[in-house]
């Protein structure tokens, strides 16, 4: 029997649209949501995520601003832009696109950012309120989907054991914290397991959803499944497949063939969690701007 | 066999004799750390612990400055008091005792304590700083103190399964984010359980390290202890008890006389973690006062 596949996609373009409704609504009152995304350089990936970031909100019908900075930008250059930003009563969210050109120190530029503007919730400011379950903090955009995904797939995470493989900042961390709060997509048994775990494969057969997140292609087999349990796979990893097109395929951390024969749900790569970053990043756009409204 | 049993109150004193030295060093450059403690009303334990760490900052040679206030004080009243302590050169750390009183919320006081000064760990800025490494937040007393004691006692962290009973914003959390980091005390696997957690024996015994932190006295038993494993008690509550002189005992999460025979090392109660948090919030204070030096 072969698992029940979550289509990302599909779950994003629902949030999108009660995104599209809630800033109708803002719009009504007077408050347009914005925007601004800040690139350095001409990486060309980047290019291709700011113009999706960009279109995601006209087509929500909020106010979208892109910074385009050329790679020599010094880092002074950079913070005044973000200073701008943060003074801008239209601007609502604020976000720089990494990664940023090696003389510029990232964290510095993260850091600068107003946390009632930080929608990619980066800032310690922000990472604290989602760990004490603030409702004015900012969840990021991955590991939020994440749970949005569970509680949309009526997954119930609710004393279930989540093991997250996977320590990073911008995913296992803040999911970790996420899952185990009190509520509606929490109230889990979280592990939180890494490179030095020792037996992984025992460790993650104890799951009843697994989350792959160290973006190591196909590191995780079926011999680390618990029958039935649910999948979800946050890695995207390019590799050199010389029958496409473009020369490369999208893998995930799960070898997904195998996986999903044992698996009761699993996420595909591409179509699963990644869709649903650009969906939760509108979501906290509008809450920036909803918080923003309340306090004038 | 019998546990080897871990000396926290020992430990506690090698710290302090460090930071004694550490002042030294401080005051041989001009500063002097200060740690103000703020308490609110008369409840009579709160009174003890103010009183205590008032003495270990003198036996330390730090300077000590205690505000006791009449629990009518108003919620504005503390406030300015706060302010005037984060605007005060001569004090590097600033706590206020909790419980407060019923009419004043303790977060509006607490995260209104400059995080900067903030050495218990509870403002938000710190509880994100710990979380992403940043050596300038401050680790809460209590997790800081089990992280230590581990450390000391030279109970491997790395590649070690962890389980951690209780998900407080002031134990559970911080030490699950602690230990799961990179470095020495950390690069654990660790899972947070707490009181929807499905069968929480089966789950202890899984555990290399287990740490008890739900406040309920000896609720973890000898059926949750795997055979040689090292038994962190954080839990203390005063069960009654009529041959006792004051009418109760204080007892831990843990069922001492059992589990001691299974265990491989354990802390008692009193005796363990308890001693370690006075010892963790003068480490605090002076990595303040540094901080402070630094940036002048």
């Amino acid at each position: 029997m072969s698992a029940r596949l979550i289509d990302g996609t599909a779950i994003a373009q629902g949030i999108r649209a009660e995104v599209t409704e809630q800033v109708s609504g803002l719009r009504a009152r007077g408050v347009v949501p914005g925007l601004a995304v800040v690139l350095v350089g001409q990486d060309p990936a980047s290019e291709i995520y700011v113009r999706m970031k960009g279109k995601a909100c006209l087509d929500a019908g909020m106010h979208s601003e892109t910074v385009v900075l050329p790679a020599e930008t010094t880092e002074e250059g950079l913070l005044a832009v973000i200073d701008r930003l943060n003074a801008d009563p239209a601007i609502h969210g604020i976000l720089c696109q990494l990664p940023v050109p090696p003389h510029i120190h990232a964290e510095k530029i993260l850091f600068r950012i107003d946390p009632r503007k930080d929608v990619d919730g980066f800032h310690p400011l922000n990472v604290g309120k989602v760990v004490l379950g603030d409702p004015t903090g900012f969840r990021p955009a991955t590991p939020y989907g994440v749970q949005q995904i569970l509680i949309r797939s009526a997954i119930e995470t609710r004393g279930a054991h989540v093991v997250i493989v996977g320590r990073s900042n911008l995913v296992g961390k803040p999911l970790s914290n996420m899952l185990s709060r009190p509520g509606p997509g929490g109230d889990a048994t979280v592990t939180i397991a890494h490179s030095r775990t020792r037996d992984l494969p025992a460790l993650c057969r104890t799951a009843d959803i697994l989350v792959a997140a160290m973006g190591k292609a196909e590191f995780i087999g079926v011999d680390a499944i618990q029958p039935g349990a649910t999948v979800i796979d946050v890695g995207t990893t390019r590799v050199a497949d010389a029958s496409r097109p473009k020369g490369f395929r999208l893998a995930g951390d799960i070898a997904f063939e195998p996986v999903r024969e044992v698996a009761g749900a699993i996420t595909p790569v591409p179509g699963g969690v990644g869709p649903m970053t650009i969906a939760m990043l509108l979501v906290n756009t509008v809450q920036a701007a909803t918080l923003a409204a309340a306090s004038r």
